[in-house]
């Protein structure tokens, strides 16, 4: 594959390179050579080192969760800040940066409030997929390309806002740290922010992905005397258990539904159940699996656009409680760089999640190795 | 109407006397001789002094909520015990009580964890309409009469299990603390234990009746900056306004969505929304009331029997939370007397919850009031 063209004059030049274009759903992504326009006011564009593949990527692939196509996909990505745009102060050219799918604006009243994450601009970025200005910074023969909640990693350069990019610490490993833009905080604050998991509790997390496993580690490093870990996929069960799953269940292979199992195990439920597939039928078994008085259900995983959670209010009326996490209600930019850090010291080691890596153009071979259930999380080189 | 009929020696001696019947829902409660029997072994039985009526025994009346019928409604009573059955030890004849439609065994592992008020004896109790022998200890004209919740207390004489019963200060004035078994920490315990209001922060309160307005009043007292009661029955706003409601909403009134409006007015949604009607689509609307990154919805109200409580789950992902609330999550005898205590010595007032007040016998007519919507909660005298 050829090199992409980049003229010295960083800032005001168009960038030719690889890209991979999700023109339609259902079909495979499509390796071409896309225009890359400079930053603007307040845009930063970058040089991308790793891509993760998650599993919100393999929705929108599959049809289920819809975003404007076509578009450059992937959102989880570590990479080099080539050049900046007007007024960009936080990252310099040649910085280290995660990109973020949930900007944080610092500005915005939604930023400014102690609780939460979801900075108003994110209402803006996501469902459009352009930037702020209503443009796209991508263009494949001639046609616009959307981007995917304004930070688009599976292209060798992309532009994304200064408040979607975290600069990291000098020293970070950047075929590692990219599973710290999406699925490690998001597993991680589903535990510690927005469930509060306590030492001694019983767990069951339903998926046993990237995103699960950073549960799994989440609920271990909590002090959970007990981490039920479901999923159809046999083949997760290893690597659960070596990152702190206690006991396997799948579905399938069961005589009754899999909340009355893990309310048998438990006596009567457990105090926290973490759904990380985005379906809403196991949105249900995960309530209905918690403690009927005190059990706390994180809902993690994205569920298929305009799809219905519908369930019986007695189920939660008995002082169950639903919640719903994104990013593990991290602000993005102020929180994750310290993680990474925290990861560089060896406060926590997240690199068993990655199970494969694999260089970008095989990204359809990537996004094929995530049926097969040996892979967590595969991260793509550039 | 005469007096009941009471042998000198009560503990093992049937009492005649007058209960209101519900032989089937839609239709009047009949007000008829009943037989009472004596308690049996861990069972009390009490002469009711007053007995409040609450939305639940409404929506039963109106077959919203199923329950085993001819039944005797009401669950929310005052009373003094007539007596006990074998190896009751925690109250004694002429001790004032409060019966309580959750009950507190103190020996399920529900009663022992720390956490929620779900005593597993309830599951028993509840469904039934049975005692936890399985029998029956009321009798009209020949038939077995099911209880509600194990209590019933729309009868001068009605026996309860003892750890449905809780002693309450001797000083307690009879014809008021009746609406301390329901409505008072049901309102109260949804703010301080479920929802855990803050103060400065904004609230919404779907359903302005007597436990409605407990919630007011709780929030108020979390030192709330701004509460909005919704209800469709105006008449219910000046006494709302009194209680601590700062705004007052009627969706009928309304050219856009409850919900559309509440947001406008608190910048992106209310930090704690409460149901307090029992209404799946209220539910839904007070969900979307709630802000989007650090929103908490409770829901106390009790839903007709079989509905669906149905919304896109992706108005739940970004952090809102939705939580059941049943009797405000209080241990029920541990807890409620206490609240009976304070309320004695004025730490607060929940008089002005108490609009009406009726003579037993007019029982249909109390039913009545509530459609009408001046009155919050009519306490019935025996």
């Amino acid at each position: 594959m050829e090199q992409a063209e980049i003229s010295t004059e960083t800032s005001s030049t168009v960038i030719t390179c690889w890209a991979a274009i999700a023109w339609t759903a259902n079909a495979p992504l499509s390796i071409e050579k896309v225009e890359v326009d400079p930053p603007k006011p307040g845009e930063v564009r970058i040089k991308i080192i790793s891509s993760g593949l998650c599993g919100t990527d393999k929705h929108i692939l599959d049809g289920k969760n819809k975003v404007p196509l076509p578009a450059i996909l992937g959102h989880e990505g570590a990479g080099i800040v080539e050049s900046i745009g007007e007024g960009v102060t936080s990252v310099k050219p040649g910085d280290k940066v995660l990109t973020f799918p949930i900007p944080e604006c610092k500005e915005c009243q939604f930023c400014l409030h102690p609780k939460g994450n979801m900075c108003l601009k994110e209402k803006v970025l996501s469902p459009t997929g352009l930037m702020l200005d209503g443009t796209s910074r991508f263009t494949c023969r001639g046609r616009k390309i959307y981007n995917l909640f304004g930070t688009s990693t599976f292209t060798e350069y992309t532009v994304v806002h200064e408040i979607a990019v975290g600069k990291i610490d000098a020293a970070a490993p950047m075929d590692k740290v990219c599973i710290m833009s999406c699925a490690v905080p998001t597993g991680f604050g589903a535990v510690f922010n927005t469930a509060r998991v306590t030492p001694g509790s019983t767990c069951v997390v339903f998926g046993l992905g990237g995103v699960g496993l950073a549960v799994v580690m989440g609920c271990k490093a909590s002090g959970a005397s007990r981490i039920i870990g479901v999923d159809i996929n046999e083949k997760k069960f290893p690597p659960a258990r070596a990152l702190g799953v206690t006991d396997c269940l799948n579905p399938r292979n069961l005589k009754k539904p899999v909340q009355e199992v893990v309310k048998e195990m438990t006596g009567g439920g457990v105090d926290f159940a973490f759904e990380v597939i985005g379906n809403t039928d196991t949105v249900v078994a995960a309530l209905e699996s918690c403690h009927m008085s005190y059990g706390v259900c994180v809902m993690v995983g994205e569920s298929p656009s305009n799809s219905r959670l519908s369930f019986d209010p007695i189920l939660l009326l008995p002082e169950r409680s639903l919640k719903g996490s994104i990013m593990g209600e991290y602000k993005t930019r102020s929180c994750i760089p310290k993680l990474v850090t925290d990861y560089i010291q060896k406060k926590f080691n997240t690199d068993p999640l990655i199970t494969h890596q694999l260089p970008f153009q095989k990204i359809n071979e990537a996004f094929e190795l995530l049926h097969g259930g040996y892979c967590i999380r595969c991260v793509l080189l550039f």
